[in-house]
This record gives C-alpha cells, structure tokens and sequence, in this order.
C-alpha cells in the first residue's frame, strides 16, 4: 500500500481527493491529513459527508516528520504556500504532487508576471511535470514532482489540443470563454461566493489577467511547437461544480464538423477519461458531475470558417482531485483508472 | 454472477440503478435494460454520464424470456404497471425488487383507497417484503418479491421509528413536513418541473392526499404495535435531489436531546447506511448526495415537549436506487455494503 | 414631502428599502442612506441594480444632525445597534421604524432570554407598536416608535392568525416549519451563506431558540387573549428570497377547507396586500416575489383533525422593506399602497 | 387612454408585458388579453403572481374585432403565427407591435433561409421598423409595424455597437458568446427546460444555426455600413432570466481600455436604459433582473489587441417586454420611461 498524506485536506480540493480515495482498491492509502485551520478536529465533524468513512482527526503539519508516514505528498494549499513546502519535501526523497500553480509554468519569470510573486524554488521549475496524462504520461510515471493542472486549462487544452496539433488553426485565433461554477473559488467564504450574489447571476471576471492563461498558452504552445496566445475569459455561473469551455478558433482551411471530430476521435482514442461526444451532441457539465472525466464536443461554424471547440469537466473532479488520483495511479504503477471509474451524476 | 434485469431502465430510478451498478465489485452485473420510450437506442446516447460504460441498447421488454437472460428483475416502472409484470415474472421462478408502490401496502383496501386503482394481484401482497433492510433484514434475504420504500416514507420511517418504538411518543401526534428537490418526479417534463416554475419557488402539494402517507402509517403502526395516523406535507424545493423529513412528536414524557440521540444511536448501532448526527448537527441534503446514507439529527423543543427529529436521504439513493442495491445485496449474499461505500457529493 | 433618512442603507433591509422608494410617487423621499461599511461610497457603486436612481454617496452617521435633514429615521441596523439609537433619535422628536427586533418585544425580560442581551431602553418598549398593519393599523398611524415585524413571524402570524381568532385552534398545538431563502442572513458573507455549501442543500437550524419564537408567541397570544407556545423551525433552503411558512393546527371541532377558507376571506376581506387562495391552490413563494404580498392558503388534513395553514412571502419584501413602505404610507397619511402596487416576478 | 390588446398574453413575453404594464400610469391600459390554451380562464388563476392586479378573463381570439376594443395589438405568438395575424390588423388601421422573428429581418430570403418557413407576407416586411430605440427611436414613433429585437441580439447589438459604429473593429472578428437564463425558452415545458437537466448544468445549444444570427448581422451590418457575418453561441446556464453576451473583437488599432469605455459613454450618453459601466466593472446579469435596463462594460485584452464588451439584460425585461413598452411609449407620445423605472432586483 502507497501511503498517501495530504496537505491542506479540508479544502475542496483536499475533501475531493478524500472522497475519490475513501474506494480507491488499487493500492493507495490515504495516512497523513493535515489542516492548519482544523488541527486537532475529526474529519468527519468538518466534513460531514465523509462521516463513517475517516475517524482519525486532521493534523497539523510536520515537515520533518513526512517522510516516516507517507510515501507520497499531495499539497492542497494556496499557491506561494505550496513553493514554501516542496522543496524540504522533495529533499525527504519524497515525490510531490500540488494541486497548486507554483511549478506548473516552466519557467520563473512568467510566473512572476502573473502571480505577482517571486518564485522562491526556481530551479525546481524545470524538473515539475506538467500533471495532464493526455501529455504527459510517461514523464508523469516517472517523476518526483508533478504540478497538477488548473482546472480552467485543463478543459480548454483538452478542447483545443487536437487541431492546434493537427496544424489545422490559425494560431493568434484562439478565444477560450470559459463558465465555470462557484467551487473554483474555495471554501472561504467571500463577497463573489454569497449565495445572494451568485444565484441567478452570471458575471465575468479577470478578463485578461487571469493566472490560468499562461498555463494554457504554455501547454497550447508546446502543442504547436509555435508561440500561441490566447484571449481567456472566465465567467461565474449559477452552480457548485463544473467548467464549460467553448473555444474558437479559425481554420486555416475549410474543414467539416464529420472531419475535425475524426481528428479528435483518433487524437484520443486510448484515453480513458475524456469522451469525444458524436456529431451534433456537445457537452454539459452535468454528465460530468463528480466525475474524472472530460467530455469534447465540437461543431464547424461554416459561415465563418470558425470552429466552436466545448469541453466538460468537473472543476474539482478532472479540473483538481480526479486527475491528482489520476497521476497517483501513474506514479505508483496503480491501474490508471483505479478509483476512478464512477459516471458523472446525473439528473 | 447475479445477472440482472432492469425494466425501465431509462427512467431516474433505473438509470441511478445502472450509476451504482457499473462498479458493483460484489457479483451484481446488469445483464439487460428495457426501456419503452428508448428500445433500439444506445444506452449511452440517451444517458450521456454514462458514456462509456455501457454499450449496450436499451431492449424492449420481452416477459416471456426473462428467464433465460436474468436471475432477478428489478422493475422501475410506475405502479399499476409494476404489477401488471410482478405475477408472470414470479411464475417465471425469478425473484422480483420492484420500486413501485404496488406491493408496498399490506392489504388491497389500502391501496385502492390511496392509489384509485383496483389491485390486480392482492394474493401477492402479504409474501411481498418491505424493502427497508433497517426493519425487514432477514426478510428481505429470503424473499421472492421486494417492495422497495418509498423515498419520503424511508427519511420519515428513520427519522421517527427510535422514539416510537421506545412508546416515548404520543401516536396522535406526528407530523411529517418533507422537502424534496424536484427529480422524484421523474424525467417526464411537466408544469410543475419546469425549470422556470422551481427556480426560486417553494411550495407545497397534495396535503392530505399523498400517497406515501398509507406507507409511513403502516410502518410506524407496526413497529408501535397500534394504529397511527401521520399529517404529512410534502414539499417542492429547488433542488435536483435530496429530501429533508422534519418530523415533529410529542413525548409522553420529558426527554433530553441528549436522551433521545441515546436512543437512536443505540438503535441504529449496526446500521451501516444509518449515521445519527452528534448533539448540535442537523441532517442537510448535501452530505448524502448521490450516496445510499440517510443522516438522522434531533432537537429537543423542550418548552412544548415536542421532537424535533429530521432524517435526509438522496431521493434517488436511499430513496430509491441505493436500497435498491442494498436489497439485492442481501437477497444475493453480497456483502450489504457492496457498490454502496461512496460518500456524498459536496460540495 | 416627507424626508426619510435611512440609516444602515446598504444592507439587504436597507437596499431593498431604496428599490421600493426610488419610485415611490405618493410624497415619501429618500434624503439620507448612511452605511458605517460605505460611508463616503457613491451608492451606484455598492448597489449596481440601483445605477441611474440615486446619484448621491452613503453618509456616515450623524445622530446630532439628523433632525435637520428628514422627518422620520428608519434603522437598517442589527439589534442592539438599533437600540443605541432609538432614544436618541426620538428624543429629537423624529418618529423612527426599526428594522430590528429591539422593540418588537413587550418586555424587556422576553428580550433578554431569547437575545441574552441587556435591553437599555425597556422604557421605550411599551410605546412601540409592533409594525403589522393587519393587526395595529390604526396605532401605527398615530405611532412615534414602529417596530417593523421579523420576516418569519409576519408569515407565521398571517397563516395562523383568523383560525386563532376564531378560537377554533387548540393552542397548544401549534407548529410553525419555515423555509427561508438566503438572503435573511444578510450581505455578510459565512459559512452558512457560502454558495456551495448552500446550493442543493437543505437544512434546519436554531431549533428550539430562535429568536423570531417569541414574537409569533406574543402576537398569537394577543390574538388568542391566552398565552400560545408555538414549536418554530426554520429551514433554509437554496433560494435568495422567498419564506414558506407551514403552519400546523389542531382543530378543537371538525372544519371543512371550504369553512375555514371562508374565515380566511372574512378576516383578510379589507387587507391590501394578503391575497387567501383559493380552494386548492397553495401559496408558492415565486408569486410574491420581490413584492409586499402575503399569499396565504389552507388545507384540512380532515383525517387527523389538523389544518395546514400557509403563507408566503418576500422575506425582504412583506417580511421587511415593503413593510416599512406600507408603514410609512400609514404614518404620514400617504395612500397605503403607493409603492407598493408591484406584482412579484414570475417566472 | 391607449387600450392595448395582447395577443397571447399568457406566455412568458405577454405575462411580463402585463407585469410592466400594470402601473403604467402614462396613459397606457390593457384593455384584452387572449389566450388560446387559457380562454375562458381567469388571468388570476393562470398567473398567480398578477392575483388582484387583473380581474378578467383570458379571452379568444377574434381578429375581426380588435378595432372595436383595442388601439393597438402586441403579438405576443411564435413567429409563423405572428404572420397570419398581422396583415389583417394592420388592414384595420391597428398599429402593432410584435414580440416574433417575423418582420425583424429586411428580406424574406433571409427569413427562409433561417426559419425554414415562407414568409406570407414579405412586402410588410420593409415598412416594419426594427424596435430598437437606440437605434431607431424617430422611426419607432411614426411605425405602423414594430419588430420588437429578439433577446440575444438586443444585448450583443448594445454591447458590439459603439465601437463598430467607430469603425474600430475588424469586422470579420465578431464572436457573440451568450450565456441565457430557462425562461427564453418558454412557459411549454420540454426535455430541456425540466429542472433536473438545466440545475447545476451549462451546455451550447444551436451553434452557427441560432435564429438570432441574421439578426445581429444585419444589424451590425447597418451600423457598419458593410456586411458583418458573427460566430453567434448561446449557452443556457442554470438560472431563470438573464442574458449575459461576452462579445469578441479584434481592434484594428490599438485601445485602452479608458478609450473604449469613453466611446460607449459617449455613444450611449443619452440613452435611458443603457448604464456603461465604469472601468474594472463588469455587467452582472442580477444587477437588471426584472428590469428594463442593459449594463455594457468591458476590458480590452491588449496583448491580443481584442476588446471583450459585454452586455446583460433581462432576457424578458430589455430582451422582451421591458423594450415592448418603450416601443408603446414612443408610438404613443408617452415619456419614454413611463412604466419602466424599476430597478433590478437584487439581491
């Protein structure tokens, strides 16, 4: 058994990651959960959903003592918190995955653009995997550290990712307006996540400086082995969980729904989790519910020479703890979709 | 291999069945879905969360050769149709769960009284079980045709039966008031589940003349050895799932809360799907969303000596689908809990 | 023109005060909004719904000079607060409507069991009247101190009310199961008001003690001429706005819903703004959205003897600020209803 | 007085018309209400929320006699059906107002080539007047026949106009995202509008065939002094009313954001129901529920040099009956505003 400790386990994130491994038969533990803001409280009166299954109470942390619990360090704290914590980690010969952005970027200098922060670990920079299996499995098998995905990028790379590599899309084409629900936010409440203010409303924000976008220009970049810049605009949506990503992009060449949803069939084909839908059904995020998986859909606008490329995911789920499980599988030579084969929840 | 069949597949009890099944790892295996309205369509088209689980076509219902494909068939249908099949099913020798309330009631007055309808087959109510395993366990092991709860009678019947069972209430005095989301309505569209009519509206509906009224009733009778008579008020929340049952009794005699948690703990000790909340926590949908828990929590209203007791259940899980699965698993010899160790989803 | 001075403006209360008055065409005038949060604020600014309307910045709070900029104080402020300002202000010979529950109660000892706070202005209480036109209309005409009734009480109290008055209610058996929107929380973001751990979810809360008990109490005892004891629950359930109050009552004599229908009717025969349904329609809150109605419906549960009363209403609308408006209408001799003829928002 | 006929008063379009109208107190009165589903029934009972605000009947249809009742007809009636009514009350001398698609667009190719259907009677179709006040407000005074906008164009016209009018944008870069509330789908319950598909759930629906399409391009058209052609998306998001459009352009020059938002200011200066919001502000669609407000505002993403403008209404205030009654106001000499003051409702 692989014993897994989890750092910052109340948030949502965290509790997500406990209630996808509570079954996970394959050969992952959950040993260690901390939380600096429950120490000492039992998981089970914080998070009530999990009663029955987790009697033991959260911890604080101990850095020194990880490495005599665990085998593996899944960090589910803010960013800058996370970059404080790793290196200590890995020194331990312990492997780390972080659901925070802190090592997703390859480099310091973009991350400082965006996060406004300087990057106190630098040079861990460059040995971080990129935490996406439609990518990067191999590498994720075999690494030390791996930086989990945000979740607006992982529904917009997954969408996008087939006809940027295919060469099929003019690459200074790309829009990603993304929908997304209320989780992505935490568990803290705050002005934008009183329910007053979020039912019955929709709102966009961060328009043009929202952190997810470098990580998708990275990714989208890699793709086409060219630079791509995107325009990224997420919005609030009336609901918990959830990301829809509708993502346009303009054809170098005129090309048929029936063609570029062939592309995407082939492109991932052996993947597990995410379902490329048939012609003329797009995603929801509903079917998606509580779910590893990415549902893709896409249609031509012929008019326009435009296609409209949507993505599905849970935030939580393939946008946080479902892909953490995901590479825990990978890292430890688990079956790749051990507790991960639950459908969405739907109605 | 227990093969299984399920007649009306397509419907919200059906298709929740199918969400439980298709990690049942305990020697459950759906071995055939019927649907009238989708017979010849993909299961997957018409179920999308389901995608790539099944890949299989909903079949039209052929009686006569449920023998040679199932071992027992689960019937989510409508009552009066449910017991248009139950007698040719069991002639067959094939074991029955039916989620209809045409074998919930002990006698045949009973239900042509509530339900308007003649009972076509009143010899097999007295061999039908009462699908609820906290009550009728050993039963429900040995029996040839399950009637499983209704989803408001299963949070009422758990959330009042510690107390009346102890003779600590006045059996004149129990009042239900139910909060349901709107899926137990089914996936019909109709006024009444149209999204712009439950957005942001509460209501209630069929006072007095709710048909699940007969079936906490006889329930609560038996386990009180006399006659009770409920008030019960189901109402509409806007909400997908859940139900919360505050149940209202006055006490014969003075109780603490903390008696009273006593009692139900106690009660309920070897429960696996039963949790009683600590002193202070009340039940909320949320916690048991998409799982086969029921949360049980009670104050004390001491000034008037009435209980306050509360019990929430996923109307699709424990309310349906979920003690569906724990029926079988007893019928079968399956561990109880098989396919059934998920959490709730939350948030 | 009479000139009101709001204090506490940009709270809920407060805010949806101004969304009644902007239009208000029958002599009453927004002429001061003070806000402790926004003080020095335009209030387009915290208010986005009211852009265009009122050009002018929230005020910090002058109680000296408030006697030179309006006629009549109403206070958006929390109990307690309220209490701090109200001898002050009448002292000045302003006439003031409280938001709060500081003089709701007949007497100071009530207050402090249920608020367990010290009253300090328990001379005042016996001269405030209790602001629900249904019963005081004609003193508050004539009042200098209103104490605007609490959201839940004004439902409970129009659903119990004739049927009380009557006498045709056994008194000691009166139960009031609520269910509430958000938005009574207030604009202060928790827990308890965080999107995610509200939407889907429905739970009770402060069973037994709160602090709206004793005021249903007090107002059906002065109804009944005996001291009633009401078992009060709250629920909230996931909407912004929107109280449906159940109300059960045993009968002392057999009653027709036709027969107490018609009490109803009788009783509310002259009242602007409590509209009795009819025979089986039941009150939804959508209805009276966003307006100052009160629906109130009834069906007998002629089997146990008992009446389901109901009553809906817009916690912020009848259950607060369109209260204020009727009582400002009454007290300076305005037509009652100017501002107030909107009808709710359905769909 | 005016008297207006409604034609269909029962859908959402004619409800809401009704809503608004109401407390018209500039000289416009409903004078006859039909309904083909609800003739005979009281508005009352069908529309509970306008319960005292309407004591007559929904009545049928009798096109012959309009003239003696009524001074104008708004059609509130899918379009196809809105074009068999038209020609013969315009032959009456009636003026007329209609909700539908059917005399928004110039020519009947257009109409065929989108809506699939043969227009009956094109040669009315240039004298309609398109009722945009914002854009034809001198035309919509003298019109016969007004074309009220459909919802989505409304906001993507209000929210891409200013700019294209200043020739700024690339015209070829258009992509209207549109996120919308249930309610435009009507009061007909269907699969997509049952609550359990549309809570918790986003989804694109009608991608590159939306009906809209030719609206906004036309109109876009018009301002542009050149053909125009958009990538038009709608979503349903989980909400009643609402539409928020995201609009993407690409800038044939470089722009602040300042620049651009002193554009609209400048464009919209004297619009009454169309609020730039100021910079860093973005349109929420809460901030106009129930109203007849537009809010624009946007951010320029200046390393792609694309504006994101964005524009919220409510679909059935602005988007529908809000813009039908300034329609009536300006056909009818009333201050424009009248019957329209309202704010949003919020929270």
């Amino acid at each position: 058994m692989i014993k897994i400790g989890i750092v910052g386990a109340s948030g949502y994130s965290g509790s997500e990651l406990l209630r996808f491994l509570v079954n996970h038969s394959g050969g992952l533990q959950v040993a260690l959960c901390t939380s600096e803001t429950y120490a000492g409280q039992g998981i089970e009166s914080v998070l009530p959903n999990l009663r029955g299954f987790l009697s033991s109470a959260f911890e604080p942390l101990d850095l020194d003592s990880l490495k005599e619990n665990v085998d593996v360090v899944v960090l589910a704290v803010p960013h800058k918190v996370a970059m404080s914590f790793v290196p200590q980690i890995l020194a331990q010969g312990l492997r780390v995955v972080d659901f925070s952005a802190d090592y997703r970027l390859g480099d310091a200098e973009t991350y400082e653009t965006w996060y406004h922060a300087e990057h106190t670990s630098p040079e861990l920079m460059p040995q971080a995997v990129y935490g996406l299996p439609e990518r990067y499995r191999a590498k994720i098998r075999d690494a030390q550290l791996v930086a989990n995905p945000g979740c607006y990028p992982t529904s917009a790379i997954l969408a996008a990712m087939p006809l940027v590599a295919q060469g099929a899309v003019e690459l200074d084409s790309i829009i990603v307006d993304s929908k997304s629900g209320i989780s992505g936010a935490g568990p803290k409440p705050r002005e934008n996540t009183h329910y007053p203010n979020r039912e019955a409303n929709v709102v966009a924000y961060n328009i043009g400086v929202h952190r997810h976008t470098p990580e998708i220009e990275q990714e989208l970049s890699a793709v086409a082995s060219e630079p791509v810049r995107v325009t990224f605009t997420p919005h609030l949506v009336p609901m918990t969980r959830g990301i829809l990503s509708t993502v346009y992009m303009h054809l170098t060449e005129k090309m048929s729904t029936e063609e570029a949803l062939s592309i995407y069939s082939s492109f991932y084909e052996r993947e597990p989790f995410v379902r490329v839908l048939p012609l003329g059904t797009y995603p929801e995020t509903k079917a998606v519910l509580g779910s590893n998986y990415c549902d893709v859909g896409l249609e031509m606008d012929t008019r326009t020479r435009r296609v409209v490329a949507m993505a599905a995911i849970d935030n939580l789920g393939k946008g946080a703890a479902g892909a953490v499980v995901q590479n825990l599988n990978l890292m430890f030579g688990c079956n790749e979709t051990d507790g991960l084969k639950m459908p969405g929840m739907m109605p």
